[in-house]
C-alpha cells in the first residue's frame, strides 16, 4: 500500500499544546490572505495565452525543478535520464519518454524525504491536485495518468490556479532587453495587470562574457540608443526601465557574486567599458565595473522609484561537467561566506539615509543574520531585509532567521515573504510553510509573554501580506 | 484602551510544564542575588552628587539611548526630532521640546516590538516605574506626567536607584587621561566604594585621529610624566593604572577593530611613536601600534592584577552621514567578522598560561562561539567567555551563546553576566533577563538529565553572582 | 553523600510528552544495533594480545584524553599533576602515583559538568563498569580500588568489551609507513576481521617538518621502493595502500588544515619534492604540495576504492608552552575558519561525479554546514558529509547539524555516525549520544508531520548503522 501525505491541518508547529493552539489562533487569520509575489522566476508565458497549459507530469513537476533533481543526482542518478534538456550543441541524447521520466522520479522520491521540496511537492499533490499518495515505484503510472487527465482540464490552466491561488500580484525577472512580449499580451488581452515584469540587468553587466556585445547590441535596439559609450550604455538601461515601468514593473534585482558596491572614476569607467566593448575586459574590470553599476542603480531607482533588489554571494556553475553538458540553473549553484558591512558601506552612505530608496537585501550566509543584516536593517532607513532565500527557505531556515535577526532589527524592518520559485505550482506551499512558521514563531513569543496576542496578529498580516505590498507598492 | 505590559512571573521561559516548573524553582533562588555589574557605560557624575537626578522622562529614557532611537531611525524618523544633540560645530537646530520628543517616542514606541531593548523598557516602566501601561499616541502626556511627578521624588535618584537595584558593584568606564573627579567625590562624600572605574585608553591608542596629540598632552597632564618617546608614554600608562587602582579599578577595557596582537620591535615602536606625534602615522602604523599595545597592557596587567577584556570587531560610525550630523554613538555602528584563533595567539601564548592574568573575551560575531572561543577557553587558564555582548545580549542570543560554549568550555570558563549599558534604569531589566535565560537553560539541561537540580542551583549562582565577583575580585 | 549519575532511560529527549514518546519508540529499535565505527584513533595493539589490558583507572580514563584534561588545565590545574607524559627529552618530572592522579581527577570531576565528556564518563561509570556514583573527593579511593578490581578481570579486557559492546567493525589510524604489526597480529591469531587499519599520511606531507627525510626513508623501507623522485614518493604510496587492502583497511584519512586541493605541473611537483629531500621546502611549498597530494589521493582512491577522509581547518598545538613541554594532542588544538565551495572544486570538478569515488568530508565550523556543506552534497555524487566532528560531536551539536543540514542535503548524503575517538570505552556512549540525538531529532519531525513514523524508523536505521556501512563498504 502506498503511503499518504499526512498534511494534518496543524502540521509543523511546535508540539507543546498552548503553543500550538496559539499558533494555530494566528495563522487562522492570515492563511488565507491573498499571496503577493514581487520576486520570482514563473514564466509570463504561462500566462500570455489563456488556453497555455503546463504540459505533462514531467514537464510540470520534474524538468524545471533543479531544487528537486539535484538530489537525485546526488545519489548517483544522471540527468539525462531525467531528460534535463543538453546544452543546444550537445550530440548527447536524453531521455524524452516522459512517462518514463516520471517513474524514475516516483521511484526515487523518497531521496527527497526531509527537505523543503519534499514539503512542497506534498501540498501540490495534495492540496492542488487532490493526490493523497506519496510517489513510489508502485504507483508511477496511475499518478501519471490521473495527472494528465487533471492538467488537460480547464481548472488547472496557468490562469485558472492564478485565481485559485489567490494570487493578487505575481512578478516575474526579466533581461534589460527583453521585450516583455508575454507582458504585452496579457495587458493587451485585459485579463489582468497582477502579472508584472522586473528589470534584471545581470547579463549586461558580464563584461567578460562571450556574448556580452551580443546583449550590448541587443540593449540597443531595445532601448532604441545606439551604444558606443558609457553614458550611452547607462542612457538605454534608464530607457529600459521607463519601458518597464510602463509594463507595471516595481523593483530591479541583482545577481552579484559580492555585494560591493563603489564608484568608479568617470575615466576609469570610459577605459573599461571600452575593453569590454572590444571583448578585451578582465577578471578586475568586471568586477569593478559590476560595483559601480550597483551605484548607478541606487542612483536610478531614486529617481524611478524602482526597490531594488540584491541576491549576493553565489558560485554560480560549480560543476563544471554538469555545466558543460546541461548548462546552467542545474542545481549546482554554491553559496559562498559574504560580506556586508564593509562591502556596502559606499552604497549605504550615499543612498541608505534616502526616504525615496528601498533596499532590500537577500543571503545564503545564515552567519551575517545577527552579525551584519539585523544592525545594518535596524539602522538605514532605506534597508529592508528579505527572507530567508533558496536553500534557506525552509521551515528551519525561517526559525533561525526569525531567532537571529528580529531582537536587534526589529520586525518593521523585514520585506515579509518572497517566494523566488519558478515552479508555479509550489507557490501557495512556499507561502503556506511561510505563514506557518511565522505563526509558530510569534507563539514562540506570545506564549513566553514577549508580547501579546494583539501584537501578533497584527504582525502575522504584517510579514504575511501588508509589508511586502507596501514596500514594493503594490 | 492602551495595552499593558505582561510581564507574568513565568515570562520567556519555554512553555513546558516541567521544564517550566524547574526553570522557576531554579530562578527563585537567584532572582534576587546581588547585582555585581564590572563592566558598563554609566556615567559616575549621577552618583557624585547626591541630589543628581534623571532629568526628565526624555532624558532619562530616550536621548541616551541609542539602541532605542536607531529602530526610530531605520523607520524613517529623523534623530533630531528626538533631540539627539547635534555635533558642537553644527548650525542645524533639533528638537528642544522634550513632550514633544516623548510624544514621538510613544507614537511610535511599537516598531520596537519584538526588540530586546522592548523588554528591557517594559521591565522599567513596570517594575521601576510602576506603570503598567505600554506608550502610545493616546498615553503620551499622562505618562510624562506620571514619569516627571516621579523622577522628581528622592526615591528616584540614582543614589536611592542604587539600593533599590541592590547593585552591590558597578564599573564605569574612563579614559586614560580621566580625573576620576566624579569617583573622587563619591569617594570623599563616604557614600559608597560601590562605584568603581575602568581604565580604557582606547583614544591615546588612535594614532590617527586629529586630537591625538591632545590625548597625549591630556595624559602627560594627568600622569605627570612629560611624553617624548614610546618609554614615556609607556610611564603615563603605568602611572594611570596605578591612579586608577586607588580610585577602586580592578579592570582595563579594549575596543578594537581586530583582536590581533603582536609585539613589534622597539626601534619599529619608536618610530611609529615619533610619527604620530609629529601627525604623520598611517593606517597600517596605527594598526601595527594597537596590536603592540594589546601585548604591553597584557603585560601590565600581570604586573597590576587589572583584568583585561576586549571588545572588538566593530565598524564604528558606519554612516558618515549621522556621524557628521550628531557624532559618535548613534545606532550605527556595525559587527564584522572577526577571527581570534590566530589573531590572537601571541598573546595567549606569552600570558595566557599565566596564573596571575585574567582576559575576558567578548565578541559581536556568534560564529565563533563554538569554533574558536569555546576551544580556546576549554584550554588556555588565562581565558573567560564574556557573556554576549551589545546585540546579542537578547533572549535568543543568551540561549544560542549558552548552547554553543558549554559542551565544549564547559560552565566554569565562562565569566557570568556583564551589561554593559549606559542606561542606569535599565540595569535591573537586563540582569533579570539574563537570570531567566540561565535559570531556562540549566532547566532544559536538567529535564533532559544531562545533570540534576543539585548542580543547577550552584551553577546558577554561579554565573549569575559568584564568578564574575571571583573573576574580577570584587 | 556522593551524588550519582541520572542517565534515566528517557534521557536527553526533549520533554514534550508525544514527542519524547515518539522519539523513545524511534530509538528502541535502532538502541541494539551493531556498532560500525569506520573512523577512529584507537590503538590496534589493545586487541594484538588476548590478555592486553586498559592498565589502571587513571591510564584508562585520564592519560589519554585529552578531551578531559584540558578543561582541567583551562582551570589552572598543572598538566604535570596528572601525569602527562612530557616530551623524550625533557628534565622536568611529572607525577607518577596513579591514586594520586585519579585523586585530582576526581576532586576536579565537577569543572566538567555540562561538557560532552561528562556524558561519555558518566555513560562509562553506570553502564560499562557498573559504577553509581559521580567522582568526587570522597570517593575518590574507593572508586579507585573499584575499578582496579574490575579492570583486573578477564571481562573487561579489550577483546571481551569489543563483544560486549556489539562492535561489528572498529578502523583504526595509522600512519603510511606503519608496518601494521598489531593487524597482522590479530588476523594472525584468528580472533577476528573486525579490526581493520586506515591509510593516514599526513607524516610524509609535512614537508617542512625535521622529521621529513626520516618518514620519506621509513616508506622506503616499508614499501620496498627507493625513494628519490615524485614518481617513486607516489608509487610508494599506492604500494602501501595496496598493503593495507590486504590488511582490510577500506578507507584513507587526511587532515590539512586547509581543504584547497590543486594540481601542480609536473616540472614544480618534482622541484618543490627535491627540496622537501634536501631539507630546504618553504611554507608555501608545503602548501602546493598538500594540495597536489589531495588530487593525488582522491585519483588514488578512485582505483583502489578506498574512501577518502578529509579532517580540515585545525590549529594544532596552538599553545606552544604545552606543546614544547608534553608534545602533541594535549588539548590545544583551536579550529579554524574553513572554506569548501572554492577550495574543494578542483577535486569535486575532476572527481565529484564518478560513481566509484566515494569522499566523506567534516568540519569544526559549523558556519558552513547550510552555506556550503549541504548545498555541495545535495549535487555531487561523490560527497557525503561526516556526522559533527570532536567539540561539536555533542548533545546540541548534533542537534544543530540535523536542522542545518537535512533541508537541503536529504538524510541520503550523510555518513551516518562516525565515533572518532581514541578512547575505546567511549564508544558505546558515543554511539549511544548519536543515536538518541537521531531519534529525538527524527521525532521531532514526526510530530510536526514532515514525514511518519514508518519513514522516520527506516531513517533512524539507515544514519545509526547502514549507511556507514555502505559507504564504507563494510
Amino acid at each position: 500500500m502506498p503511503k499518504k501525505w499526512l498534511f494534518p491541518d496543524d502540521r509543523f508547529f511546535d508540539p507543546d499544546p498552548l503553543q500550538k493552539k496559539t499558533a494555530l489562533e494566528i495563522y487562522e487569520r492570515i492563511r488565507a490572505l491573498p499571496i503577493v509575489s514581487p520576486h520570482g522566476h514563473v514564466d509570463a508565458n504561462l500566462f500570455a495565452d489563456p488556453a497555455a497549459g503546463f504540459g505533462d507530469p514531467a514537464e510540470m513537476l520534474v524538468l524545471p525543478d533543479h531544487y528537486v533533481f539535484r538530489v537525485f543526482y546526488s545519489q548517483g542518478l544522471d540527468l539525462a535520464d531525467f531528460g534535463i534538456p543538453l546544452r543546444s550543441d550537445s550530440s548527447e541524447t536524453v531521455e524524452t519518454d516522459h512517462r518514463k521520466i516520471w517513474r524514475l522520479f516516483c521511484e526515487n522520491f523518497h531521496l527527497l524525504v526531509g527537505t523543503a521540496s519534499y514539503n512542497w511537492l506534498g501540498h501540490e499533490f495534495k492540496f492542488v491536485f487532490g493526490i493523497d499518495e506519496i510517489p513510489d515505484r508502485e504507483n508511477a503510472d496511475r499518478l501519471y495518468d490521473e495527472l494528465v487527465e487533471k492538467l488537460a482540464s480547464p481548472e488547472f490552466r496557468p490562469r485558472a490556479l492564478m485565481d485559485r491561488f489567490n494570487i493578487e500580484t505575481i512578478c516575474t525577472t526579466d533581461g534589460a532587453a527583453d521585450s516583455l512580449s508575454a507582458h504585452q499580451a496579457i495587458r493587451a488581452g485585459g485579463w489582468t495587470d497582477r502579472v508584472r515584469p522586473t528589470f534584471r540587468p545581470d547579463s549586461v553587466m558580464a563584461l567578460r562574457s562571450a556574448g556580452f556585445r551580443l546583449e550590448i547590441e541587443r540593449l540597443s535596439n531595445a532601448s532604441g540608443i545606439e551604444i558606443t559609450t558609457f553614458d550611452d550604455f547607462r542612457a538605454a538601461l534608464v530607457r529600459r526601465r521607463e519601458f518597464f515601468k510602463t509594463m507595471g514593473a516595481v523593483s530591479t534585482d541583482h545577481g552579484v557574486y559580492k555585494p560591493a558596491p563603489k564608484r568608479l572614476p568617470k575615466r576609469k569607467l570610459e577605459a573599461i567599458f571600452a575593453r569590454a566593448m572590444n571583448g578585451g575586459a578582465d577578471k578586475s574590470d568586471e568586477k569593478k565595473f559590476c560595483g559601480h553599476m550597483l551605484m548607478e542603480f541606487a542612483e536610478m531607482s531614486l529617481k524611478d522609484g524602482f526597490v531594488m533588489q540584491l541576491h549576493p554571494g553565489v558560485f554560480r556553475n560549480h560543476n563544471r561537467q554538469i555545466f558543460d553538458r546541461f548548462g546552467a540553473d542545474k542545481g549546482c549553484d554554491i553559496p559562498v561566506r559574504t560580506e556586508f558591512t564593509r562591502n556596502l558601506r559606499p552604497l549605504l552612505n550615499e543612498f541608505g539615509n534616502h526616504p525615496n530608496f528601498k533596499l532590500v537585501l537577500f543571503t545564503l550566509d545564515e552567519t551575517v543574520y545577527s552579525r551584519e543584516l539585523a544592525p545594518l536593517a535596524g539602522h538605514y532607513p532605506a534597508l529592508r531585509l528579505g527572507p530567508p532565500w533558496w536553500f534557506n527557505d525552509s521551515w528551519n531556515g525561517i526559525n533561525r532567521f526569525f531567532d537571529s535577526v528580529v531582537e536587534t532589527a526589529g520586525l518593521y524592518n523585514l520585506s515579509g515573504f518572497i517566494d523566488d520559485t519558478r515552479a508555479f505550482p509550489s507557490i501557495p506551499a512556499r507561502h503556506d510553510v511561510f505563514r506557518r512558521a511565522l505563526s509558530n514563531w510569534l507563539a514562540k513569543m506570545v506564549v513566553r509573554s514577549f508580547f501579546g496576542m494583539e501584537d501578533a496578529h497584527g504582525l502575522a498580516r504584517l510579514l504575511a501580506y501588508d509589508q511586502p505590498k507596501a514596500i514594493y507598492g503594490l
